[in-house]
């Protein structure tokens, strides 16, 4: 059974980087990653703060948020 | 042929965190992942360093360093 995973972006250069490196590389029999981005689908923004998204790029896994370096602001994207 | 991967971390536990999604789960077939935990290992700080790692967890992936979340400062593990 895989693991579901969202990846959040806003097409920036460091989200582009954190996608190429780990979105593309999670293992896909472990994972199933779903990428979003904040700035085609902002009514995606609300669940990405639930989950405590802070900044983009980031992970969310099992409900667990993991910020990848620093792209931007969910602020900023609002 | 897989890229080599370097996943530094402290033993905290945002770094235990992200060893278990991230450094565990990247795609085996593309990535040869090295752990080095920089308490037990603080000959390799000087190396995390010059890759540009600011803070563990952290990845170096073709010499690029990705930070996930925030566990310690490197300054703090010296």
């Amino acid at each position: 059974m895989s693991t579901k995973a969202v990846f959040y972006h806003a097409g920036c250069p460091i989200c582009v980087d954190a996608e190429r490196q780990f979105a593309e590389s999670l293992d896909s029999t472990k994972f199933n990653v779903e990428v979003v981005h904040l700035g085609d689908a902002p009514g995606r923004l609300t669940e990405a703060e639930q989950a405590g998204v802070k900044s983009v790029p980031a992970f969310v896994i099992e409900g667990q948020p993991f910020h990848i370096n620093f792209g931007a602001s969910l602020e900023d994207l609002k």
